[in-house]
């Protein structure tokens, strides 16, 4: 392996000066500087980043905790962290948690391990006692989607419950009454909030969901379809659903195209997170959009801050979802109408 | 911050002691490993990564380079290395190369300089001169998706040709005679041998593919939704398409369902790749298998066995794609009945 010594004895200077050139010290001269590029390119030597990173004390990645990177939600994530580094020329090291406690706790510890100075940590699991002794060690380090008491301003969240309202009301408001939820099978808070603003939005026009309104499953395309075959088979005369994430709500469409049910005609559908697919799919999805891509940035930004000890203590940063309106929801008034005309189409 | 050395005092043992029980040495006895495990708990000591990596000069995390870790392709990838790191208690550093030559390069030297001794690599980008280097000092670095002359042992490839003269002799097998392609605007040769399968097939039948059937964009769903446009805007009468992979042919169904033309009764359609939505596409997307997956779990094996020296040099790597049949495909001879039937419909 090719050292610092050859490359020193190459340019006929020393050590040091290789170092210090390296380290892009303004002590190097023109000339030295000069000198050791040249005997680097030569030699073919790449500094070892180990050993800078314990020289420094502060490496050149940033950490990235997600759920799981093929998801398409956290697909994104990890990219608006990636733009962000590129833009501050850092590394990004990425570790998947699966909602696991032992995973999750695992994926922080060994991206502090690897002198990731910057951090931005999707953990749901951990509980805030857990959470804590991390943030107070790691002064870089940024939640995403997780408000922690006491660490607001470094926190970057959203409001679930205002979005799971809005999509609740969006379908009540076309005068369904019979609504559905198919929710996450994941014990995290987004789950219980979004739950929540679905029962709150039934409460405001005096409806109490049955049991037998509510499946749940795992948060992803074939969660969802299987969700929606347990809803159907129930038989509750539901004319719509809110369901906890647009992969979900994928698969539900498939499951209702399958049985020949159409949507929106004969039945409503409104997702949560607003993936790219969302717009592609047949009918496109009405869904309630969550920001990632921006509190990502927001998120990043802040954990580049926070390793400067440059975080403004006193500023919050709590994200609002929005409607997106696309075709998945219609009133219900058409349904009884379009699905007997339906029937002499078939 | 806590250092070896204050675990070694409290303990009451040497730091080589804790050295030696940290790094999982069997010179440790049971009372000492005992000492300085409850010395490290008591302290909360984390081991420096950096450190270790220098003093073993191999570190426990594999690199991976993709394009983009949130192309759902390349989710895919990502998910099986991991699944292979967590089997064998390592963790994965990933770095997107976005098929541009700098960022290709940087993103393997950035892993290289993070002491990751095994690396699995999607490099399309950069020639194989500029790779061979790479390679020979990397023992470790394994290819994925890309066969280098003299590497083949340490490559792991798809036959991108066989499988586009499977999707089109597919479609060709069907009648169908006015076929258009759909390609990916990357400089990179999986479309160049995805076209040359597609333009063989088209030749064993006698046809000439004119230049107004092909259409090239971005290899995603805005990609294939564009690429579709421009084909269905020079009216060739085209009664079926070949896309270069499932997100392009995604956007596509969306134009051609926006421009109310049926698919598969009007218009028959086969993608690439097999990515989980291509189940839930409405109808269901006919596809050639990519079996990224297997592939990737295969390279991370290789990978490992490489860092220790172990790679049986005879043994090459090729999968083969298969064909997926689902519901976007019908026969040519249907499409005038149809056509004229789905009018009365409307």
């Amino acid at each position: 392996m090719i050292t610092i010594r050859d490359v020193a004895r190459l340019a006929g200077v020393s050590v040091a000066t290789v170092s210090r050139v390296l380290n892009d010290s303004a002590i190097a001269s023109k000339e030295a500087r000069d000198k050791v590029m040249k005997a680097v390119k030569e030699l073919g030597y790449r500094p070892n980043a180990n050993a800078q990173a314990l020289a420094t004390q502060i490496s050149d990645t940033i950490g990235v905790v997600v759920m799981d990177v093929s998801d398409p939600f956290f697909g994104a994530l990890v990219k608006a962290v990636d733009t962000v580094a590129q833009r501050h020329k850092k590394n990004v090291l990425i570790n998947n948690s699966y909602h696991q406690a032992d995973k999750e706790r695992h994926a922080i510890e060994v991206l502090i391990r690897q002198r990731c100075s910057a951090l931005v940590v999707h953990a749901k699991i951990l509980s805030d006692e857990e959470m804590i002794p991390f943030m107070v060690r790691e002064p870089g380090m940024v939640l995403i989607n997780r408000i922690l008491p006491g660490f607001e301003h470094r926190c970057v969240g959203l409001d679930n419950v205002s979005g799971a309202l809005m999509a609740t009301r969006t379908l009540l408001k076309q005068g369904h009454r019979q609504i559905g939820y198919i929710g996450s099978n994941h014990p995290i808070e987004d789950e219980r909030q979004r739950r929540q603003g679905f029962m709150q939005a039934m409460a405001e026009e005096g409806i109490v969901p049955s049991q037998s309104w509510q499946a749940f499953s795992t948060p992803d395309l074939q969660g969802g379809e299987e969700a929606m075959v347990e809803l159907l088979g129930r038989n509750q005369q539901l004319t719509a659903v809110f369901v906890y994430n647009d992969g979900m709500a994928v698969g539900a469409l498939a499951t209702l195209k399958e049985n020949g049910i159409a949507v929106p005609t004969q039945f409503s559908v409104v997702g949560f997170d607003d993936i790219p697919i969302s717009r592609y799919t047949s009918p496109n999805l009405t869904t309630i959009r969550y920001p990632i891509f921006a509190m990502a940035v927001a998120a990043t930004e802040l954990a580049l801050l926070g390793t400067a000890g440059r975080i403004d203590e006193g500023q919050t940063h709590l994200f609002m979802p929005t409607l997106v309106r696309r075709h998945s929801v219609a009133p219900w008034k058409n349904v009884a109408a379009i699905a007997s005309s339906s029937e002499d189409e078939m």
